[in-house]
């Protein structure tokens, strides 16, 4: 019998490599012979780099870039075990952590450190980027990446404008002329689980402004910015990066990498699915299992264990998810792949005590066992 | 697909009836057709009664009979479906909560309703008994039953002696001349889960006697009149109502019920399964599942759930146990026949609202339709 553990963290209660061990703890026991193929999940967000290094046993590098601000500031990035993928998460360039409460304006702050990351993972060799969108500081539409890939924006005058959305209205013409070559070879897939267009109403400005600090007056200077470039973009290089889905991600970020880097956006789950090859590895399995800190009708769509459920489904393998906590009807989430869902408690508790982490460890031991001890009584037997 | 739930009732939250739907429900959702047989448990304590009346269709007599302090008492007792098994718990006719606090004093009260109850349900056909000891207020040795029945104990003078533990002392001889002749006809089996000798340091009065308002100089004296009452068994019927597990339950009621009525001390559980049926009706099941409100290593054992569990593993059938609470280590349990043991906790939550009966209706139904999704998917069909 082959088991495919595939579980995302649960959220400050216990990481997927720690809560993979628990599950396995828990079918050894009853099947000691079984194969059991363990790959933590991530989702695009947040700590996606370090799961996916981890899992694929590639390397983290800390490279010093220009920050949100720019200030220098610390980033890391992954690179994949064959040398060539590397995975960057735009936060670490350019992310709202980075940024003091006071001084968070997007019309001041740059995705400059991006391409400086881009570029030192092209010169260590890698060709490949996946690239996490998502908790940036900014609103540039990717001008400080692209300024730091070598693209110059000019002005009316003919004179590179400065970093920062607050000069976007400023650009009339761009020159590419002293891009990096490295970039020719260079391709992208990026990671947005965002669907807004660059400006308007649902663009990058209106929608994501405000929790970066924008003031409603300011949102419309943002907003007037984003439209001056996709408007020069293009006249001048032909591409529509307006009305794409996702190109609003990460203060427009989505338009740099789709209209300038030609990349595709994909939803996280799937690009982080990809990385860590789950397509390969589900061959075989007789059962998934899968699972997060909290499962419910709506926030678990689009997730990283609704992507492992729903590739399973497609091969006919039964999951089993297990949460700390269902929420809600989960009737749609068994329709997109999750055969069965478990709680993890044992007994009423508080969720602070639930959260504890040998608590969760001994809570997803003690349910797979008896998941599996059933499986077993009922001679589910594959070989 | 057979599936026999056995469910004990969710102290304080559901009952065993409505928690029994809640788990077919979960399976019909699955299994259309399966056939589902739903016997509610007890385990010989307080409600057996009501439930094995319920669960066999009989009926409930309601029966004016002398209380513990002599006083009139309205007892209920249960005939079952084939007008020839009476059900008697003597809590119903002496129980303790029949007599206030400041009155408890096991030298006074009496048995005496428990004897006719006995032949009220003689006179309405009754020839089988199953009697529930437990809950009485008192000490007598279960005299007052017999003396209700027609024994007569008598004194050194050859008078009868009165009712309650303070004549025990005066008994010489027995005087079973008047006893009623239907006697002859009944068979009795009490439901008897302690193992205590009818005197001594182990006796009832020492154990039992102090929560029934004995003090310690009143401990001494009913355990004297315990052994007086031994000593006259033993000499004029040659049986010895000392040395048998369990004739010290319920104030010596146990003695009386072994030693003049040849009634068989037995496990209540395994009195209630075999009101029950259950040996019939667990033939050709798939699966059990049975459950209560909560599971743990010491208090299970012995109980309800734990009957049925054993009674399947004989035949090899998986047990799939459902409680509210699942507290310690289990495996003792797996290893007495409950494969699986499932929390029903959907998230944290405080023990009251867990015990709502609503959510634990809920919990239950979306607990076991989650297990048996599972075990569709892995292709579990018996025909």
């Amino acid at each position: 019998m082959k088991v495919l553990i595939a579980i995302d963290s649960f959220k400050g209660s216990i990481s997927s490599v720690e809560g993979s061990k628990a599950i396995e703890l828990g079918i050894k026991d009853v099947y000691p012979d079984a194969e059991i193929l363990k790959l933590p999940l991530a989702d695009g967000g947040e700590g996606t780099v370090k799961t996916v290094v981890q899992a694929t046993r590639g390397k983290l590098v800390n490279k010093e870039v220009t920050g949100p601000l720019g200030e220098k500031t610390i980033a890391a990035y992954g690179i994949l075990a064959d040398g060539n993928t590397a995975v960057i998460e735009v936060a670490e360039a350019c992310g709202l952590p980075l940024v003091p409460l006071e001084k968070r304006n997007p019309l001041c702050t740059t995705t400059f450190g991006v391409g400086e990351l881009i570029l030192d993972a092209a010169r260590q060799g890698c060709r490949n980027f996946v690239i996490g969108l998502g908790g940036s500081a900014t609103n540039d539409g990717g001008i400080g990446m692209l300024q730091a890939l070598g693209y110059r924006f000019l002005d009316s005058r003919g004179a590179s404008i400065g970093l920062g959305a607050k000069e976007l209205a400023h650009i009339v013409k761009i020159d590419s002329s002293q891009v990096n070559p490295l970039l020719q070879q260079c391709s992208f897939r990026v990671a947005c689980d965002v669907n807004n267009p660059l400006y308007g109403p649902d663009g990058a400005s209106h929608i994501f402004g405000p929790q970066k600090g924008a003031t409603p007056e300011m949102v419309e200077e943002l907003d007037r910015g984003l439209k001056q470039l996709a408007e020069v973009v293009s006249a001048e290089l032909g591409v529509d990066i307006q009305n794409i889905a996702g190109t609003g991600a990460a203060g427009g970020l989505g338009a740099a990498f789709s209209g300038f880097l030609k990349a595709k956006l994909e939803s996280g789950v799937d690009l982080v699915l990809d990385m860590l090859e789950m397509e390969k590895h589900i061959v075989g399995a007789n059962l998934v299992i899968t699972g997060e800190g909290r499962i419910d009708g709506q926030t678990s769509m689009g997730k990283a264990p609704m992507g492992v459920a729903r590739l399973a489904q497609s091969r006919h393998i039964p999951v089993i998810a297990l949460a700390g906590s269902v929420v809600e009807e989960t009737k749609a989430l068994h329709s997109l792949g999750m055969t069965s869902i478990f709680p993890i408690l044992s007994s009423p508790m508080t969720l602070e005590q639930a959260m504890d982490s040998i608590a969760t460890f001994e809570n997803l031991r003690r349910t797979t066992n008896q998941i599996f001890r059933l499986l077993h009584a009922v001679r589910f037997k594959v070989e």
